[in-house]
């Protein structure tokens, strides 16, 4: 199918598909360059690194890469490698991610440190970091590296400060929203304005991209925030509950939290803060945030992230691809109705 | 104490220290570099790291970059970012080695595993492996970032490749160097040629600090790996026998089951392949290498790399440097009797 023929079908695609479709040929060769960097000696490396690589994931990070530069004029084969190094970072810190959250799932399947134990989960994170800076490095552009880096030492200090919320019925919407920024909108940040900087755009395009990035990650997750209590994220792959389980400070309960009478507090003090949950918990403190109308207003936050992702970008030149990266920041909170 | 004075009072230090004094103010500035870089606004990121970059660890490997880069007449101060780099990486990997091995001890305390838990090990790791290739980037010298970011993806295949051979009695030989040229040796030629190549020194004399590094650090794990079944480990702050505990194949455990009789394959069998280990079982182990002259044959092919290291540098010029690389090598053989 050629790019025109896949745009004139989109009327039952997504917006994603759609600036899938805009950079389709980029987005083929990132593809290949995914697996075949991911190739190792050592057999067990691209094993586990494909269980979670072609499990289905979205490619929005990478896709944000070769959007920002195809927006940004970029004429050149660079920003297929940013985009795999994105994807790789991204990769090892789901990894990662599931071997300090003790996850059983990840996209619909068994998550790899289920599969393959932490050992190999670990490692293979680790391998995938260190791949995606030898990619970087072969642009050989120093600003942009230092654009990815840095991102790759936020999202470790996200994930930390995470861990201080914990079981923290106390946290702070700010505190909330400074874990989220970090842990994963840094990513699309970085993701987004790769691509501009690698063409070495003027530093206003280069912060709309940011900016863009910034904003869409921080509506993202709070979409995801949301759905984790709703019945729709079954439809996604990923289990109902995993943030209430591990007793997760996300904006669906400080917001419960800070709505609920006596009674709901005594219920959040020991499921969250004990820790002591059971049986019938999970669809409890569903039917709180639902009541408190604690997940409107975080669908309500996140329509308001999503809107400014659209305003950083507005004064840039429209493009087909600016028109669906509007639509895809639009997509992004509309997925969770 | 001037550099002058700590060599004239050499009698009684270790060549180490010898080395140290040699590059004393470069391995000072070096040290306030790593206690500035692993800063953080999230607190238990520089509690965790200082826990281990602060409990005694010799600094081999960024001493090895300093005394490179000072071999290779360089000039400046971006030697020391990447001996401060090197170092991170190395944190990087006994953190998450740590959550790997399940061990409780490093250096003579408690490992940060143990202390804090997996979860910031795990993230604390990340964060320095990324903190690292931001002080790279400092030097603007996309060639030696490229040697340092190799030697970072090298040690997780080699640590991934060791998975494999755990609880494996038919592991090679060859298998087993494999394994400790990626997981040790190639950081610590990494760290040494690192300096020479930021000097742009010609390839001669990088590949001799190469060469140099590599065999040293073969050398210097397989002493490790004698000791971990000899008494005098304690002496060294880490448990004796952690490798046998987690049914590492490494060299003195190939020899031996290489020259046991039957009743001796049969104790190997039920220790390294199925697990199943008891009271005194590292006792037998111990004597049973001891016995088969694994240790002696261990520590004479570590003989052997040490001499080669000090082959690979033998032709660069003379200098108290020099002469300290050489000591280094023999040393750590020696440290073994």
């Amino acid at each position: 199918m050629s790019v025109a023929e896949a745009i004139e079908s989109t009327e039952a695609v997504s917006p994603i598909e759609r600036l899938h479709a805009l950079v389709a040929d980029d987005m083929a060769a990132t593809d290949r360059l995914i697996h075949q960097r991911m190739a190792s000696a050592v057999r067990l490396i691209p094993e586990l690194a494909q269980h979670l690589i072609d499990s289905g994931g979205k490619r929005l990070r990478p896709l944000l890469t070769l959007a920002g530069a195809r927006l940004a004029g970029y004429q050149g084969d660079g920003h297929q490698k940013l985009a795999t190094a994105v994807e790789f970072i991204h990769t090892a810190t789901l990894l990662h991610d599931d071997v300090v959250d003790e996850s059983d799932m990840r996209r619909g399947k068994q998550s790899a440190n289920v599969v393959w134990g932490n050992k190999p989960s670990v490692l293979v994170g680790d391998f995938l970091l260190s791949r995606s800076f030898q990619l970087m490095l072969e642009t050989g552009d120093l600003n942009v590296l230092g654009i990815l880096a840095n991102a790759s030492a936020v999202i470790a200090e996200g994930e930390v400060l995470q861990l201080h919320s914990a079981n923290n019925l106390a946290t702070t919407e700010e505190h909330y929203l400074q874990v989220v920024s970090a842990k994963t909108a840094a990513l699309f940040a970085a993701a987004a304005e790769a691509g501009p900087a690698l063409a070495k755009r003027e530093p206003d395009f280069v912060s709309a991209l940011h900016d863009y990035g910034m904003n869409l990650g921080i509506a993202f997750q709070l979409v995801d925030d949301a759905l984790d209590y709703s019945g729709r994220q079954a439809v996604m792959g990923k289990a109902v509950g995993d943030d209430f389980r591990e007793a997760k400070m996300t904006l669906p309960v400080i917001l419960a939290y800070q709505r609920a009478d006596e009674q709901a507090r005594a219920f959040w003090k020991r499921v969250i803060e004990s820790g002591t949950q059971s049986g019938d918990d999970l669809n409890h403190a569903i039917s709180l945030v639902e009541q408190t109308g604690a997940i409107r207003e975080t669908l309500r936050r996140a329509h308001g992230y999503a809107n400014a992702a659209c305003k950083a970008i507005e004064h840039l030149p429209k493009s087909d691809i600016h028109d669906a990266l509007v639509a895809v920041a639009e997509f992004c909170v509309e997925r969770a109705y």
